[in-house]
């Protein structure tokens, strides 16, 4: 596997020689410095006045477009536009439209301001990118787009504007000056997930079900978006992120996004890039562990358990609460690998964050009809560090960790005693939890093991009682 | 249907005022100024020394990647190269391979060098462009690979070079440096076409047909690509195009992508678009008739023919034979609508045009399974305009020509008078052909129906002898 980096060099590494600095990148990373890095970017720090408490304060990664969407309706204007709703065209809209109107709320998608107009969706599905009045670009993999059906076509008729109404009956939004167009679906899946092959999770569950046409405008939340599962304290907007950070002083922010419980093999992983951050300079280098919490597939471990288990890893110190932010990343989920992974990149960086860890086959799965990958396993990886407007990120590779026979423990692979490894994949563990067995000593910490065996044994007592 | 135009504006333009600027736009073609014209640029202007003769001399719009590429051994090199081939291992090359080496090794995929290695073909796929060393972009929205099967991989072993043989057994070309890696042939299919339906004519005859492995690498073709059909010489390179177009002293190029016949609706565009260039203030614009010569679906008409027919359009004066250049532009065709008509505008850059023109649904034809269209027929037209790295292109959209009943001739449609017209598509076409039948007076020059008619009439009898 090559690895690749490119540093976000802080003044102290600059002050190094252009020679020094490659063999330093090289010995962190093992990586032939001329191919990977790319630019090196000195991050604007402001030094405070009492250095002694080495308080340096960065300015944060700036987010797409140079400035954070909030489309949330500021409270004093919330009455008007309750009342103006009244008697606007009403669209319906599903749980994970609603998921998709929170993500454009809070700004993940910067500098998207609503549910994407013709333009932005060709360029999307073509480009996995939209470019900027000023030519600039900025990435966007993703179509983030409104099914509506004839019928609901039919009721807006000529309105300008419309209401969105969610799955409680409340209306939560106003999409603006819109724009209504063709939505071929066949298309959409084709151009985003490279297979138009039927067992496709987000296709079955949300476009095959969906209208013929797509509604396009400008989004105004009129409060924000709230599940109320007992988890939204976790749900901290990319503002609330910045600001946390801010106050921490993080002078760099690495994202790890994940739907899986967490083992030891990435507490290691996580661990091990603080180590070479700091290495690298920075001083106070923070970890946003960022599970996703929109829709996902039927086998995927429930968000609030993975919450839960999050938690124990946390208070194991598995996971050093001081240096880690944990928090809930509102998307649903694609399973569309190396276009989704850009996403995935994309609204960390809207977060604040300006490296991203990405490790084998991101948001890849099997391929639904056929005995393989759905994705070549590598392909997210180069497809993230060639991705338009992305450049800016820094992209860090996963090191693939696993349980080390020799060690009893969850350790770097090693290819030189390559049968001394063990590699537990999901479904391995998914069988352990199941069965009640536990994993090789060192897996996993023991707390967070409890969550997934008392979830995995009590879903299927429920099974077995229906 | 919105119409959509970049000017290129001369210097007699730019001494306008802002106001009338966009206002003579809006007259031209009938577009809101303030959308569409992105990019004012003042072409560089050479004045001769003798500025009564009018000889205002251009240089042309720059090749992708700021060089022509040309890969052509010298005859110098030749025997060498030759020698050095005999030990190489060896690729056999289709007849659509051989369009392929064709393409790229005079330049029209400039700045691509040979077929696509992993990281080019991805940033194809994903992006529809490369991005250059120093962060430009060129657009590429077609993989240019070679595909391989097992038993080449294996005969190819850890060679760092192979040799290309052409379909009569002779080394045509050697690829340097080379890569090989997985031929995912449903992502490629799904990601070009947008669909993954049986029966596209590119995937039945070029990609399900090839092998699992794509071969990427630098070539070096032994001798220019001939095909001895007798219309060797209207196969001109890039460079030659170019010196024919400063030798014409042209101030602007304006090319015409087809595979159909050119009946009197293209002539009239074609006139119409070089009277308003006219207007514009370029003092010779020539039209670069750019018919594909390559890989064709079974029904389309075949080059051979195309080619006779359109002489005779230039013979009878429908098109001025002083201001016009027709020549073959050697690639396949995918009928990857959106995708590919990127491609067709991409490569006549590097032909030196700095217009191109694009009609309703370019490089579209009919789903293959499902009664509509494969393509929404504005979506090639409004990809193009969006696309990275055509910026630099002016983008000019086809007004429909139909048949007017009233003035019986080839007119623009006029929707306040629809009824008058009547459209004659290809299919229609085709059958007053095989029927011998005549289409109304004034659709076509008369000799120019006349080779049609010859063509359908012997492959009636051809087909009624077998």
């Amino acid at each position: 596997m090559s690895l690749t980096i490119k540093l976000h060099l802080t003044s102290q590494l600059n002050n190094l020689g252009h020679k020094s600095k490659h063999n330093l990148a090289k010995s962190i990373y093992n990586i032939n410095p001329l191919i990977t890095i790319k630019k090196c970017k000195v991050k604007q720090r402001i030094k405070c006045n009492n250095s002694n408490k080495n308080m340096i304060k960065s300015s944060l990664i700036e987010p797409d477009g140079g400035t954070l969407v909030d489309l949330i309706v500021p409270e004093s204007q919330r009455d008007s536009k309750m009342a103006e709703v009244e008697s606007m065209a009403k669209v319906n809209l599903t749980r994970i439209d609603m998921e998709w109107v929170h993500v454009i709320s809070e700004g993940w998608a910067s500098p998207l301001r609503g549910f994407m107009r013709e333009s932005e969706y060709l360029q999307s599905l073509h480009f996995n990118c939209l470019r900027m009045e000023d030519g600039s670009v900025v990435n966007m993999s993703l179509p983030i787009v409104l099914a509506i059906d004839d019928e609901t076509k039919g009721r807006i008729g000529s309105s300008l504007h419309v209401a969105l109404v969610g799955p409680l009956g409340d209306c939560v939004a106003i999409l603006r000056s819109i724009e209504i167009y063709k939505h071929n679906k066949e298309e959409r899946i084709a151009r985003t997930w490279g297979t138009t092959a039927p067992g496709l999770p987000y296709v079955d569950e949300v476009i095959t079900p969906s209208g013929d046409w797509l509604i396009g405008g400008d989004l105004e939340v009129l409060k924000p978006i709230k599940y109320s599962d007992g988890l939204d304290n976790y749900r901290l907007s990319p503002k609330q992120l910045r600001k946390e950070f801010e106050s921490r002083n993080a002078d760099a922010v690495f994202a790890f996004q994940l739907r899986n419980p967490v083992h030891n093999g990435h507490a290691l992983l996580m661990n091990d890039i603080r180590k070479r951050l700091l290495e690298m300079g920075y001083k106070n280098p923070i970890l946003l562990l960022h599970p996703l919490g929109g829709f996902t597939k039927a086998d995927d471990v429930p968000l609030d358990v993975r919450m839960e288990q999050h938690s124990k890893v946390l208070e194991d110190g598995v996971l050093d609460p001081e240096t880690t932010i944990v928090a809930i990343f509102p998307s649903p989920m694609h399973y569309a690998g190396p276009t989704e992974v850009q996403w995935h990149a994309k609204a960390r960086i809207n977060a604040g964050a300006n490296f991203y860890i990405v490790g084998r086959d991101p948001a890849g799965m099997a391929h639904p009809t056929e005995k393989r990958d759905l994705y070549d396993p590598d392909h997210g990886k180069k497809v993230l560090t060639m991705a338009p407007g992305l450049h800016k990120l820094n992209i860090l590779p996963f090191k693939v960790a696993a349980y080390d026979n020799r060690e009893n423990k969850m350790a770097f692979f090693d290819p030189t005693r390559a049968k001394d490894f063990l590699f537990i994949s999901g479904t391995k563990m998914r069988a352990y939890a199941k069965n009640g067995e536990n994993p090789p000593n060192g897996f996993m910490c023991p707390s967070g093991w409890k969550v997934l065996v008392e979830y995995y044994q009590s879903s299927q007592a429920e099974e077995a009682s229906q």
